[in-house]
């Protein structure tokens, strides 16, 4: 085993988008597992645009991380030792960890991961906090039924391309907003939405939903607020429900975005907004991945991962998601498997 | 009985901000009651914000009047003449009329009002629309509860007041946006608010509701949108609850009206946001209309009306609404009962 550990720490606060010196990248001894505690090496680990907030210093739903602090993530990664913490070397685990090769962390706070299932990549991404997002916000607020239009945005990433699968299962009209060809394409032929739109390549968004969503929007799924939003918002049927999960065209925003007021909207539709994280339904995150587990392993629903090889270019793959470099679930994969 | 009948006309569509000019009155022989109608004197009529929608061509959701056409309106009135619909000469009915000294009816489109039980102006107000509006926008949108903050703006008016007396009597702490010292006494002395906030006096709502809801808000009433609101989503707190009952700061608009993207707040503090009309809760009616009748009877709940005499001053009235110089629900008074 090396000695050495590579961890990222957060440099600086970002003003605005993040960069490469948001990142710094410090080596250090590998952490001896204290009493209870495990040592994880990691396999996977996750880039996620809530994370965007944690940089800061203000209030967010996500506690900040501080200057100098190491960054955390989801990761999914193989225990060395277990001491007291109720692993064995060798066992597959998740957990929230860090942006490094190894790290400890008390028994409690890691979950078991059975390889034989699926890919232990699919811990954090579709049978993970993307794919649990996706269920609970779909089910739970949007909620479309048989008939109804249902609009996600972000729709070829982690979230967004389980969301409208889910959607699509419960017999909506499905439409999605991407950011190139090549994932509208992913949306219409391999995850079977009805349309998509690719919103780098039309500046009219209320014209293409007029033609991608002609009977109006009645349930609503948004990762990316913005412009994009607006429109929808324009659409919106009577008794809409909309699921906020994500903003993440306003995340690097310097100054306090604006747009169209929107309530008015809201009086003549009597549409429903209503923002959550999923952790408000960790009670029942047993449920979701149950159930999401059936559904890929029956192939109802898709998945795709964009993988960035090496614990270094973690920084790259998490500034690629504002630029919406992935298709799916963006991982980093720091080690295999038995090494 | 005189011969002439006095009524509105919508003469334009206001562009921006309606005047007298876009009002005309004009004379014609009072109707004849047809078959199954009847023929109404009014006593009161109802001038009520939304009725600045119903004055533009695009859609909303209410039906928008035609140039030349008659305004209509909430009416108390007094039946001249019934032709098979069901009343009698002298019974004292409420509907939606018109801005006239005289209007038909069929008879399925009046309800009787008991002059004994309230005095019969009070079926336009707290046991009207407006009262019923505040009930159901309060206990099933907003639902503060004990020991909740409570905030409503247009706090003085026919809908805000009455919403924020059910709060009170929740055992939400209430906080009150009107525009006059004489409102805000009003709501702090009568009503029982906790406090008021003057926001023609003060620039900074932020600060303000940091004083007067030092807990943050849990439930919130919002009649007028734009700024205050602003202020208010900035002081959301989690599960926070939002009914969007009118924003008539913006019904004059000339442009699309911008302000600040909330749906970010609304991630960090699940808060849920939702418009409604009215006219949804249709089928219980009855049971508000039963309920504010036992809270006015009892002294739960005080109203208070303005009234402006004379049906050529009607226009006057409803533009007084945008300028806020009613205090409680603005009446029109046409006639006298038994005249």
């Amino acid at each position: 085993m090396p000695e050495t550990n590579r961890k990222f720490l957060l440099a600086n606060r970002p003003d605005g988008k993040p960069d490469r010196d948001t990142f710094e990248l410090v080596e250090e001894d590998v952490p001896e597992p204290g009493p209870g505690e495990a040592l994880v090496r990691t396999l996977y680990l996750s880039v996620d645009p809530y994370m965007r907030g944690r940089m800061d210093a203000g209030e967010s739903y996500a506690e900040a991380w501080g200057v100098g602090d190491p960054l955390q993530a989801g990761v999914v990664g193989e225990v060395v030792e277990s001491n007291g913490a109720g692993f064995e070397a060798g066992d597959v685990v998740t957990g929230n960890l860090e942006w490094a090769d190894y790290a400890t962390a008390a028994g409690p706070d890691l979950q078991p991961v059975n390889p034989d299932l699926a890919p232990v990549s699919t811990s954090l991404g579709v049978l993970g906090m993307p794919g649990r997002t996706a269920y609970f916000g779909t089910r739970e607020l949007a909620d479309p039924g048989a008939g109804d239009t249902f609009v996600v945005t972000g729709a070829a990433g982690a979230v967004g391309s389980v969301a409208g699968q889910i959607a699509k299962l419960s017999g909506a009209r499905v439409v999605g907003f991407a950011g190139s060809d090549e994932k509208v394409a992913f949306l219409e032929d391999e995850l079977g939405f009805d349309a998509g739109i690719n919103y780098k390549s039309t500046d009219d968004y209320r014209a293409a939903l007029d033609e991608a969503a002609p009977n109006g929007v009645d349930a609503y799924f948004d990762n990316v607020g913005g412009p994009i939003t607006d429109a929808v918002f324009s659409k919106l049927n009577v008794d809409a429900q909309i699921a906020v999960c994500g903003q993440i065209s306003l995340y690097n925003a310097q100054q306090m975005p604006t747009g169209p007021r929107k309530l008015p909207k809201l009086i003549e539709s009597r549409a429903r907004v209503e923002g959550f994280l999923v952790q408000d339904f960790a009670p029942r995150f047993r449920q979701a991945t149950k159930k999401l587990g059936r559904w890929v392993s029956n192939g109802e629903i898709q998945y795709r991962e964009t993988v960035t090889e090496g614990l270094e270019n973690a920084p790259d793959a998490f500034l690629g998601l504002f630029e919406g470099e992935n298709i799916g679930k963006q991982l980093v994969k720091v080690g295999e498997r038995g090494e």
